[in-house]
């Protein structure tokens, strides 16, 4: 592959490795506290399994992201490096999802299933999970866009090709 | 593409359109109530954004296998084809993850953030859900295979020509 059409890449992948580093980061250390009916009430990211979810993804994202940019990728592992992106874009649409999905919860609670909000008691870390996860959600943009400019990239290999 | 090649693909959109109609259907008839100090709580997929968000995005990735597969797919479509492929994808892992993250609060609770399990109390509903999660789960594991596949072939096609 030309040096051309391998910046742009490069230069997503650093992208995706700040945010997903960012991501792990904040949520690792995410931490409020409350005092509710004289006990005291601690938020961090081990309470949840979503959250443990969302820091694992994120750091083993961050350590292939490393990885691939440190490695030099031969066009023989082209179709290796493509599946692999996918299954970590999709990893990481999964762990944002299901944050995303619980902080929904925290913010607004269920009323249907009793389940009352959280982030009025503990507004700091909610504060720290939205910016996890706008930090995951741009990790997950990057590597959608990589995944694009791969298959765009190999198309035209296939129409250039005599 | 060769008809050997799109039946193994004709075949997996079969299984994800059966998968992604029962995943909409167990969901949206997923039904149960309980009395909980002589009120009585009724569980529904209304009840929460992320059902809601689960049963729309299985109503259109249904809808978009059904157009795939009784439009007949042109060469020059493959590179638009993909890219839809891995959207619906996309969408459909998000969708899972939201749901079952969700699900989880509901049979396990949350001792942290106060959350009760609720599945004791409407179990049929909560049945019905883990259900409509495994059809999810399938129709997205058959997408996932028809974008390895689909891969496969470009590849090939790469590697074929002259």
């Amino acid at each position: 592959m030309s040096l051309a059409k391998r910046v742009p890449i490069f230069l997503l992948r650093l992208l995706a490795l700040g945010a997903t580093v960012t991501a792990t980061v904040i949520m690792v250390t995410a931490h409020d506290s409350a005092q509710v009916l004289n006990m005291t009430f601690e938020a961090k990211y081990t309470n949840s399994p979503t959250s443990k979810y969302f820091v694992i993804i994120n750091a083993v994202a961050s350590g292939y992201t490393l990885i691939v940019i440190f490695c030099p990728s031969k066009i023989s592992l082209l179709r290796c490096l493509l599946v692999l992106d996918m299954i970590v874009t999709l990893l990481l649409d999964s762990s944002i999802s299901a944050n995303l999905a619980i902080g929904q919860v925290g913010k607004y609670g269920n009323a249907h299933a009793g389940w009352l909000p959280i982030c009025n008691q503990v507004p700091k870390f909610c504060d720290h999970v939205t910016e996890a996860l706008i930090a995951g959600f741009v990790a997950s943009l990057a590597y959608f866009v990589i995944l694009l400019y791969s298959f765009h990239n190999v198309f035209n290999l296939l129409t250039v090709k005599p």
